[in-house]
Order: C-alpha cells, then sequence, then structure tokens
C-alpha cells in the first residue's frame, strides 16, 4: 500500500507539505509546514542523502513538528517548518539547485521562512536568497543576524543554571563537574561558558583538534566517547547527535542533571520516566536549545537586536523554571509539562497574515 | 516501505505536489503541478470519496499529467494541474472546507488555477473564490465562461467529422451511424450535434430519463450499456468512464472509428496498437475533448471570446489532422504520435511568471 502523506505515521495534522521537483537541476525537495498559528513557519533547510524519498518525507514531517513545539515554547512569533533537499546521485551543479530551492520557497508566499541547517552553507543560503526574500539566519545583510550557535550555546548554559538551582539549590556551577558529548559549535561554545565561571569539564568528541584545543584552552579533561556518558559528573550535556538517551545508556548515567544542546536527546518518550524514576532532573531539549531559532526569530521580525534575545533568552529561563514547577507539582516528567505546556502555547492564534 | 512522492509510480517530474490538511473544517486536499512550462497549471478540483489518501494521491498525479497533455495539444498558454479534496468521512460543515481549500489554493501563488470537476458544484466555486483569485470556469461575474460542456461536445463533434473525413474521404455525417456510450451533459451535446446534421444514433445510459429524452427530441436509438460498444455502427463515440476500450470490448467493436469525450479511453497502452492491428481510426480522446479547457483558458487569459474559442476549436481539427497524417506517414498508432506531439509542444518554455 502507497501509504502517502496524511496517512503516514510521522503525519501530525501539517498544515502543508510541499514537494518539489526541478528535472534540470536535479532538485527534488520537501517543505513541511506543521503549524502556523503563531506566525509563518519558521525552520532549517537540511541537505541531506537519504536512502529513499519516505525517509526524508518521514524526516520533515519529524522536524518541522519538533519546530512548532521549539518555536512555540519560546514564545515567539513564529510557526514550525522544516525543509530537506534530497542530494542528487552524481553531479549536480549546486548552484542551479539551491535557485530551484529557492523559487519553490517563494511559491509557498511567506508561509515557510527557511534558515540553514545541516549541510546548508552560507554561499547557498545566498543562492536561495536571489530567488525569494523568505530567508533568515542570514550571514551578511542589512538585518543579518548571523551564526546563531552562539546564542544557542547560551541558552543552553542559562538553562543548566536553572537546572542546577532546582537540583542543588544554587545556580552557581563553580566547582561543578561536567561532561560535554559533542564539541561542535554550539558545545564548544558550551564549553567554554561553563569553564568561564569555574565548572570542572569533561569533554569528547571524534574530533581530535577540537579535544585538544578544549584541554588547553579551558582545562577540560579528555574522555574517550564510549565512556562520557557514564563519566562521574554532576552534569551531562548532550551536545552531538540524538538519541544520546536511551536503554543502553541510561542506566550508566551518573549524573543527576541531564541538559545540554541536543536535539531528540530522549530516544524513545519512556526515557522520560525511566529518568525521573533515576532521580535525573532533565531539562527538555527544545525548551533550552531554543537559542538558535529565538536569534534567526529576531531577523525573521525584522528587528534584529541584542536586548532583544536576551530578553528571549529570560522568558527561557522562565518557561523552563514553570516546566520544572509544574512536573514537581503534578508529579509528572519534565518531558511531559513540556510538551503540555507547548501545546498550550501553539493553540494561541496570531493574526499576522 | 513509504513510497512517498518522488518514487510513486504515477510520479513523473511532476513540479510540485502539495498536500494541505485543515483539521478544523476537515480539509485534506492535493493540488499537484505536473508543467507549467506554457503557463500556470489548471485543471479541475475533483471532491471524492476516496478508500485511501495513497489512492488520492495516485489520481492527482494520473489526472495532472494528463492536463499537461490535453492542454499543451490545444496550445494553450497554461500548464497542466489538478487537484483532489478528499471528501471528510461523516458529518462536515461544506463552506468551511471549501473556504480552507480555496485558502490553499491561495497559498501557491498563482502556480495553480483551478475549476470545476466531479463532485464541485458552482456554490463550492463561488467560496473558493472568496479566498483566491486563481480560479476559472465561473457561472457568473464579468469573465465567467460559464458551463464548459458544450464546448467539449462541439470540439468532439468536430473531431469526429475530421475522422470521418479520413476513414470515408468525407466529413459528412448524413445518415452515418454513430453510437454514444453515455449522455451526460457532454454526450448528450454530442449527441444534438449529430442529430442535427442527419446522423443515426444509438445511445445507452443508466438513466432512463436522458434515454427517453434522446429518443423524443433526437429520435435516437435506446441501446444496452452492455451492448454499446458492440453496436453495429459506424463510429462510436465512448462519453462515459474511462477504459471503455479495453481487451473485453476490442474484439466485439464493429465501428471503424473510435472518437469519444470520455477521457482515459484506453484502459491499457497497448489498446492503441490493438485498435490499429482491427483497421480501427481511434482520435485520441485528450486531443478531441480540450474543448472545456479551451473554454477555461479563455477565462484564464482574461479575455472571454466566443470568436477565440473558435479559433481554438479550428485548430483542434488541425492538429487532430496533423495526428492522423503523421501516424499514416510513420506507420504508428495515432496514441502514440499524439503524446509526442504533446510532449513537443509541452517543451515550449513560455515566460509567463
Amino acid at each position: 500500500m502507497i501509504m502517502s502523506i496524511f496517512s503516514h505515521p510521522d503525519f501530525d495534522g501539517h498544515e502543508a507539505v510541499h514537494a518539489f521537483c526541478d528535472t534540470e537541476s536535479g532538485l527534488r525537495a520537501f517543505i513541511a509546514v506543521h503549524n502556523t498559528n503563531r506566525g509563518p513557519a519558521s525552520g532549517g533547510t537540511r541537505f541531506w542523502t537519504y536512502a529513499s524519498d519516505g525517509d526524508a518525507l518521514a524526516d520533515v514531517l519529524r522536524l518541522s513538528r519538533a519546530m512548532s513545539y521549539k518555536n512555540a515554547m519560546a514564545q515567539l512569533d513564529i510557526g514550525g517548518g522544516k525543509a530537506v533537499i534530497l542530494r542528487p546521485e552524481g553531479a549536480f551543479d549546486r548552484n542551479a539547485l539551491f535557485a530551484a530551492y529557492g523559487r519553490s520557497v517563494e511559491t509557498i508566499g511567506g508561509t515557510y521562512i527557511t534558515a540553514e541547517d545541516v549541510g546548508v552553507s552560507p554561499a547557498d543560503m545566498a543562492v536561495i536568497k536571489t530567488q525569494t526574500d523568505n530567508v533568515a539566519g542570514l550571514s551578511e545583510g542589512d538585518n543579518a543576524s548571523g551564526d546563531p550557535s552562539p546564542v544557542t550555546a547560551e541558552g543552553v548554559f542559562r538553562g543548566i543554571r536553572v537546572a542546577a538551582e532546582r537540583a542543588y539549590g544554587s545556580p552557581d556551577l563553580n566547582g561543578r563537574r561536567v561532561a560535554i558529548q559533542g564539541l561542535g559549535s554550539v558545545g564548544y561554545a558550551l564549553a567554554e561558558h561553563l569553564a568561564h565561571v569555574g565548572a570542572d569539564l569533561q569533554v569528547a568528541d571524534i574530533d581530535t583538534s577540537r579535544l585538544a584545543r578544549a584541554e588547553k584552552e579551558l582545562g577540560a579533561t579528555i574522555v574517550d566517547t564510549n565512556d562520557i556518558l557514564s563519566a562521574d559528573v554532576d552534569i551531562l550535556a548532550p551536545c552531538a547527535l540524538g538519541g544520546a538517551i536511551n536503554s543502553d545508556s541510561l542506566p550508566a548515567i551518573r549524573a543527576s542533571i541531564v541538559a545540554g544542546a541536543a536535539n531528540n536527546q530522549l530516544r524513545t518518550p519512556d526515557m522520560a520516566e525511566a529518568l525521573t524514576a533515576r532521580g535525573i532532573l532533565y531539562a527538555p531539549d527544545y525548551v533550552i536549545n531554543a537559542g538558535g531559532i529565538i536569534n534567526v526569530a529576531a531577523e525573521v521580525a525584522g528587528r534584529y537586536d541584542v536586548a532583544w534575545v536576551q530578553t528571549k533568552l529570560d522568558q527561557l529561563e522562565e518557561t523552563l523554571g514553570e516546566v520544572f514547577d509544574r512536573a514537581a507539582s503534578e508529579g509528572r516528567t519534565t518531558a511531559s509539562i513540556a510538551n503540555e505546556m507547548a501545546q498550550e502555547r501553539m493553540a494561541v492564534i496570531r493574526d499576522w497574515r
């Protein structure tokens, strides 16, 4: 049976799913608009080699839904969307492909505003921009918000402090032992924040040059990637791929807080209960890693303003505090409370069109 | 495996396939834009109960492709597209549903212009029109082209005359025996044209009132629906459902011309060779039934003009003559020649955006 869109297991009432094909450039792309109650759907475009276009569709359905939750939770005036471009097999003209993609974004007239995601470069974004104004997160231009990674890292750092206050009675991270899985642009920037306030870092990555730098500049201890999740620390910060918290890794976790930058840290939803049962405080990933999209949203609003971004990061802290409060008072998991709050915030319909 | 869009067996490089969902009204719709080289994709919206959304997707992919062929063959400045709305199970607010659909059409900004198709009423079209100007084939308004059925019937009638000239040396249909399968609005109007020029009609339909009217007003002979395809006639005009010409019906056909208004008359492509082998001249369905979309195209162009429509019907005759010429000189089927000519005409890229 052909499952199509509406009966797809990952279909969640998405307002629109657009498939674009341009035979000349080889473009094949999906743009999924999950929810636009709060504003135009915003989320990055991913350029990726998929085993099948069914995999690409599943990816864009899941990712766009996650953006609705993240954007609503951060109380941004944008909705949730995402796009994936299937990397062509064989040779292709990259500029022609991204130009065709830009025309596709333009076709759906402002219901979706794109930004960078995995596999898409600032140069690709500039090509997209030649075809449509529905682009944000640019590195250059009047209102460019630039690299969102530092803002994501700051939001995660703030989230860790809020979690520490709940777990230890103080947000002070001086002397706290923190394990960071993944020293990408966000993970490294997070490490810098933590080192700056005196945290004791253990770090793992597959990139040895990054490890060496963290050891030298931040005094971090290098840990094998196989051992980082079970490191003897207070706080575990997954900042690499999704699914770090799973039935294999969970029993070995020694931290009392899990709070990191990675998306989809819980491989399965039941990990939320499992963390709670072990007395580990979990800061829901999409709540504390929203700094990047906050930065992009500032550009979408046409008013890139550092003070506004800081205000939204203050709100991020308040929101996380509310998640912790409600989870404690209702005896539920933080993940479940966060989802409920995001749905409440997503239900607010703003007249933006 | 989830086949998605691009790997769907009916996917033919469609430029865009849009899935729209509106949970409030219950709207679930696909809009397929097959090809816009010649102009905005135009084709009707169908409102239908599908067994699955996979069936709906297959339908919209096939129908939109067929519109590209039909529109290009008629040398219209429009591309090929089609839409299907899945009829909701249970109760629904029809106006809310068609309004949501109208907003969906508006979202894709003029790349698709809709018209009526099966299950959609003039009232539904008026509701769609409240949300978008990308509508044609309206029954009322400044530039309304009204009911396209009479124009479709006239085109088929002209096509039959061209075929008769090839088969019998004269377009004169006086005394020619013609079997019409289906007396819907197009079939009945065709019967009127034929009766007017003295053809001897045999007709079949499941609607007895229409049969009685044709008998009384046009002197037609009523034939059982099971016997109409094998009637002892010169010309067979399928004007009902698709697939009339199939391996069951073919051996019993006694006509020397097949030329009617139905879409997709050949159930399988090999029927084209089978008709040729039996010495039956086939006027390709989408070539001669283009009158309706010609009429709609006049409205799209913003210049509804009876004389222009007549000019396009003259062209339809010329095109059919060219199909017959090339088929005869190249020893190929008329269906194969028509597809090739349509592809040639579709490859002409017009700067319309």
